[in-house]
Formats: structure tokens, sequence, C-alpha cells
């Protein structure tokens, strides 16, 4: 494997994902490695602060970075593109169960397929995306099956697949190296693999100085595995959720 | 089926297959019928002149038109979309043999995924594509494998899938009406529909004016389509390829 894309949003999960692609292409070993690609969706979400994250993201570890814009606020229907409140304060239950507003239709799929396109033209065939199973179980495009399914239709939809299908080459590989890990596991992960978390925004609403609001799903999500992981978690909250101080 | 969302490029094969879309929701048949959704997307073709095509055809036909933005300038790797010269004067043995250098990356998949996010916001369950594996069967992402494909895997990645699957409804359907016909046939069908081919565009590399080269490879089977199909050509080249008087 000498070149990978990798999506990264600027959160948490994807920074992970992208050190282990950097990981399994060789780049820690210095010039015989391959070339790692970032690629983030300016998708117009409200949470455009995680941009410049990702590009720092992809800067810490010796990627490219791309940013490819996609216009879904003319498709709305999710919190995170429409005028719909973003959920806070939601509880453990709440959080386990059903389909958030924040789901952006057909999101990871449309995402995948543009990754998809840039590898063919970089000539990759190894795609990375931080999706998990366990954690977001409520979000359809994360599980396996969708991957799975992804992966088929991808091999179908190129050249390059029908190329490597002719010549009896493996055609393009869907990495998901978090699938069946928890937050605390992924953030551990992260943590063995030299990630800067402080780089990282999992906020769907963060205020306009781009301080994370520690009350939406993600942020809870997040804190919790932070306290779980044992890790300190370096977010910057515009308020302490809890009801101490200011968070810096 | 009360809603379709129809990919409408401003072709003569996407105007086609609004036309069965419009006429499988029974919109012709008057206020009974569905409601007709053209989707277009602006991906930074060179023949951006298409886009306006696609809303004359979608207005001549009752259907609602949105444009999304996606830059695959930034990913490049076509003649549609980076600097790289439009194939002209081909010979019928080039045209029918091998992928040419107009094939956009993963173009279809993208599209697809977008018109599926799409579909789910506004409550449709049924997507039609102008695909056509006879006269372009050089795209891997027009062939019924494809197809079918992208059809399991967009019941997998949306909420909307999901919870049709758990309630043994059937899902999203990807209908391509014209897959199996040659392009005399579809013209014949859009005649027989009273689709206006004067609106639609097919060529790749268009003059400022907007009119056709004559020259290109979908020039070329648009012409010979319509001389099979005997029926008069209203396409505006912008020189006889023929080398007579100009064509208007």
């Amino acid at each position: 494997m000498k070149n990978a894309v990798v999506l990264v949003s600027g959160g948490l999960d994807s920074a992970v994902a992208l050190a282990v692609a950097r990981r399994d292409i060789g780049v820690t070993q210095g010039t015989a490695g391959g070339v790692l690609h970032a690629l983030s969706i300016d998708y117009g979400q409200r949470h455009r602060v995680e941009l410049d994250a990702a590009r720092k993201i992809a800067a810490s570890m010796g990627a490219s970075h791309r940013v490819i814009s996609l216009d879904l606020r003319a498709v709305g229907g999710s919190a995170l593109t429409a005028s719909i409140d973003v959920p806070k304060d939601r509880d453990a239950d709440e959080l386990s169960h059903g389909i958030p507003i924040t789901y952006v239709p057909a999101r990871n799929l449309t995402f995948l397929s543009i990754a998809l396109g840039l590898a063919e033209v970089l000539g990759s065939r190894d795609l990375y995306i931080g999706v998990n199973a366990v954690d977001y179980s409520g979000y359809p495009d994360c599980r396996p099956e969708f991957i799975e399914s992804f992966r088929r239709t991808a091999n179908l939809a190129t050249k390059a697949g029908v190329e490597d299908h002719d010549s009896h080459h493996r055609g393009f590989a869907i990495h998901t190296p978090l699938m069946s890990l928890s937050k605390p596991e992924i953030i551990r992960l992260g943590v063995s693999m030299g990630v800067d978390f402080s780089l990282t925004t999992s906020c769907y609403d963060p205020d306009s100085a781009g301080l994370a609001c520690g009350r939406c799903d993600s942020c809870q999500i997040r804190r919790r595995g932070f306290a779980d992981a044992g890790v300190a978690d370096p977010t910057r909250y515009s308020s302490n959720p809890d009801g101490a101080s200011t968070g810096r």
C-alpha cells in the first residue's frame, strides 16, 4: 500500500483513523513510506470550525489536505445543515436510541463516493473512514454492512475497480479501523500513536469563537470518552457543562 | 409512487428519463399525480451550458429544479473537469472501445448519492437516472450491475432505507428506463412523450455561445442517433461537421 485517502472531518475519530492510515502506509518510517491524503468536505455544516481543525490535524501528521465543497444546505433535512436546533443535554437513554436529527441523509455514502473519485485519480486503492458502530449505532451509514456494500459498489462504479477485477487485483478497500472500538478505546489508540486531540473538535454547535458547547450529543460522548479512558480532556468548552468555572 | 427525484444533466438521455418519470408518477394526468423533482449537479464541468438546458427541460415538464454545487475540479482526472483536451473526431472503432478520458471518476456514484440524500429528505423512494449501457458501454457506472449494487448500498446507507427494511417496505428503487435502449430508440421514446430535444445539449466542449462542437464523442453519438432514428436533429452546431453550411 503506497497511497491512502482518509476522510478527515476535524473530529476525534477521523484523526485517529488518519494516524492508523499513516502507520499502515509507513509514513512514520521515513522516505520509504507512502503518501497520505486527507480529504475534508465543506458541506455547509454549521460547525465549519471543524475544517480548520482538519487542516491542522492533517499538517500534524504529514498528510496533504484538500477541501472539496458540496452544498448540502440545498438538500437540508438535518440539524447540521438546516435551520433545525441541535439537541442538547439528552440523557444516556436518549443518546443510545434511534437516529438523531443530526443525521445527514446519505452523508457517508456521498463523502465516500467523493473520496473514491479522488483515490482513483491519485492512483490509491485504500480509503479510510473513522466510522464506529459502537458509540454511534444510530447512524445507519456507520455500520459494517453498509461499508461492505459500498466497497462492492465502488469496485463496480470505477474504471480502476473494473480494471483491477479484470486483472485479478483486489481493487478498492475501505478501511474502518475504529469500527468495533469504544470511544475510550479510540482515545487510547490515538494517544498511543501520538494524536494531538487538542487539535480536534467534535461539537455540533460551537460558539462564534469555535468553543465547544459541551451539551450536544457529540460533546457528551466525547467528554465521557476522555473520562472513561482516563485521559485529560483537552477540549475548550464555552462554559463548564458541570457548572464550575469556564474550561480555559 | 408519489414523488420522484430525477438526475437531469441537460443532455438528451436524462430529458427522456425525466419524461418517463413524469409518466410513471402521473403528472400528465393532472392534480392526482405526484411531484417531480429534477436535480442537477454543478460539478465544475467545462460544459456548464448544460445547467441552463437542465433548467429549461425541468420547466418544460412541470418539474421543480435544484442545482447542487460540488467542485470536482478539486479532484480532476477527467477531460470534463481538468485541463485536458476533449477528444475530437474519433472513429467508430475508437468510440466503442475502452473508457474515454471524459470519464469522471465515480461521477454517477457521487451524483446518485446526492440524489439519494435529497430523496430521503423529500420523502421519495424513487430515483431516476438516464444511464444507458448500449451506447456508453465504456463507462463502468452506466452498467446494470453497478446500479443494482448502488440500490443495495442506498438502502443500507439511509435512515429511510433501514426503516423501510424493518417494516417490510421496498425501500429505494433506482429506475434506469434507458438502460437497454439504443440511442435511436431513446430518441424515438422521447419524441413519443413530447420531449423537446431542442432544449437539450450533449456537447462536451461547446463554444462560448453554447453551440455544440459536433465532433466530440458525445456530439457524434447524438448526431448519429438522430440520423438513425429518422428524426430531425435540432442541435445548434458551431460549424457543420460535414463541411456544409452552419447547422441551424
